[in-house]
């Protein structure tokens, strides 16, 4: 599963193994352009493309108003919740599309907070930004305590009993957290969880259920190639579902939204988080890109993802590159990030290349190792690129310095 | 402009003369269908589904993440939302796309708090449900006093110094607020309104920054045409904008949002109030659907709705139906509401010959007027149906009578 080449030959060979090569098939690619960059944002498979195409044209443009029942527009959200369960160790009824990650997080951890036994809210200061923001927005909003904690020390602030934002995978470094190590100290000590899986989720085999989670969202225009912006996920346990209440109750979350009632009554499950209309157009080519995952287990998934990996961080050391994610395959997500002072010219200078990796301020390359379509010999190649970048300073240009406004 | 046909000759008359009719050909309407639902789903328009399918195909397939830049999706809710602006009536840097308009509702009125004497939220009971469920939200979660008033009695509850959610139109009866008198009367009581528009955008002439709006939201799928569940519109006025915050700070709401930095800082102006990442998708077929726009001025989409609403109303007495909207065509939005015991079924008698309309519980019949494609001819024709359902009770079969899930 995570055998390393050593020889691009050797790379073919892996290729020509490998149980997920059927799946690039799926994806509609760029010609010239090798794409590490499947932990930003997934690219574009034939089904996402053929699944928009057909709600605009069929269901939108013939159906209309219509298309709510009869393509089932007004539970998409649930049965793509329910598609990605499986996925993320749920079940089917708990997850439920809808909104961006930065909105549920904020639903989520209000939702939490009469469970937590302290009236607190608590983020470590490496997390996304949305997530520490969200946080402190939560604090002004609810009243609730804040602790914007150092790195690395949400465990020990489970003592607290306050409410965490917690992300599963790091988006800077990759790094794993273990879920169910921190769900036992949470439930110890009367603290709660609130999972961020923006980068685990479609890439690590997440344990929402075995691990004790209660909430977690994530993001579906990464590793489930979900399309720009595509509506994120939101799990609730069952188990507590039914005590818990969104601080933004919606028409779509209520009980019988066409009864339009003056009164509020939650929906019984998951779908009580729903607030607004789905984003019908965006939420489609997400259900036609999961079909790539079709027959495939996450565990496979991130057993490549840990070779390709290994791959791009033994040569690391090599080229004189600090390595930003744990070297054990085992405790990395889905990318690697390698530290360089200039680390934005050489993503430029790779990108010149057609080897497209993102860099995250002040120092991290990221390479995105999607490996539904990422192939051993694509990854060969880039580390080839790479060394000789670095080897001859070929990044030293003032074009490659250049800054984007998206990095 | 108000000109109301006696004849379906005169209706011809009036179709052939209309400065409108050529925005008719921007739509892909079903064959045999007539729409009278644009108030609910504004159908597709050739422009929305083109723009879909080159984010899809050319913007996300072949540029993948690079997009972000080079097709501007990082600045799309802003170049979005300056388009809307002109159509309500507000400055293009005072308007931004993003979320839905329950999302949205939540973050003004919780921004708006500050502002208004009385820490107090208050809502109508005839407003659309979610903007009652969600100004309850606010109360529980922020813990300010919660007013759920009687139909009609908004206006006096604002000497309470509170902050009012409001319709400019209401989504049952069609009704026109004056936006003005309200705000006259709570700038001299302290009290902060937040607008929904989402039944005035597009079809009445909203004048934000003329009335003293400070703070407003609307829906892009019914008279905007977005498609279903795009992404609603959040003014704020530019002379408060930098004393107020979201209390949902997302990543995309900072002034740097690719500095990743830890402390939150909100951007200048109104996109401060983004929270996560745009669904571009269905952002792309908004901007698409707006073009449908390009020349026309509210004032004479407003106009001709007026004209078609009349001579719905008119027939309505004749029919022995109730009026549920003003019968002034001036102080009426873009629908006619028709009250029937077995509305819902003469509803689905009229689909039976392929004209929708749509029912609001327990008795209501919506004719939507969307001057845009509709013609003359077709209200005129509808009227007929309409009248021949009723006369012979053609509406009184089972089958019309089994509701389904959304009505």
């Amino acid at each position: 599963m995570t055998r390393i080449p050593t020889s691009r030959a050797e790379a073919e060979a892996l290729d020509a193994a490998d149980p997920l090569a059927p799946a690039r098939a799926r994806f509609r690619l760029p010609e010239g352009v090798t794409y590490l960059v499947g932990h930003s944002l997934g690219p574009a498979t034939e089904m996402a493309i053929a699944r928009a195409e057909k709600t605009a044209t069929e269901e939108w443009a013939n159906g209309i108003v219509r298309s709510w029942n009869t393509a089932g527009w007004i539970d998409l959200g649930q049965s793509v919740g329910a598609r990605i369960a499986r996925l993320i160790g749920a079940k089917p009824e708990e997850v439920v599309v809808c909104d961006s990650v930065s909105v549920n997080l904020f639903k989520l951890a209000v939702a939490a907070l009469p469970l937590a036994k302290e009236r607190r809210v608590m983020v470590e200061d490496d997390e996304f930004p949305t997530d520490q923001y969200m946080t402190g927005g939560i604090a002004r909003t609810t009243g609730a305590a804040f602790d914007h904690l150092p790195a690395g020390e949400g465990i020990e602030a489970l003592a607290k009993g306050g409410v965490l934002i917690k992300s599963a995978v790091n988006y800077r470094t990759a790094e794993i957290i273990d879920m169910a190590a921190f769900e036992q100290e949470a439930r110890r000590t009367g603290a709660v969880i609130v999972w961020d899986l923006s980068h685990a989720g479609g890439i690590v085999p997440v344990k929402l259920n075995d691990s004790g989670a209660l909430f977690a969202t994530g993001c579906t225009y990464k590793y489930m190639n979900g399309g720009p912006g595509a509506p994120s996920y939101l799990y609730v346990a069952a188990g507590i579902v039914g005590e818990v209440h969104t601080p933004l109750p919606g028409w779509l979350g209520h009980a019988q939204p066409f009864a339009f009632s003056k009164e509020y009554q939650p929906a019984e499950g998951v779908s009580r988080f729903v607030a607004g209309t789905p984003t019908i157009l965006s939420l489609s080519a997400l259900d036609g890109a999961l079909d790539a995952f079709d027959g495939i287990e996450i565990g496979a998934v991130h057993g490549k993802a840990q070779a390709l990996g290994d791959l791009c961080s033994m040569q690391a050391a090599t080229f004189g590159l600090t390595l930003g994610s744990p070297a054990a395959g085992e405790r990395r997500g889905g990318h690697v990030s390698l530290r360089h002072q200039e680390g934005y010219a050489v993503t430029q200078a790779l990108a010149a290349r057609g080897i497209l990796s993102d860099f995250r301020t002040p120092d991290t390359i990221r390479f995105g190792l999607s490996p539904l379509f990422l192939r051993y010999t694509d990854v060969w190649d880039t580390v080839a690129a790479l060394g000789d970048i670095l080897e001859h300073r070929l990044w030293d240009r003032p074009e490659f310095k250049v800054r984007a406004k998206v990095t």
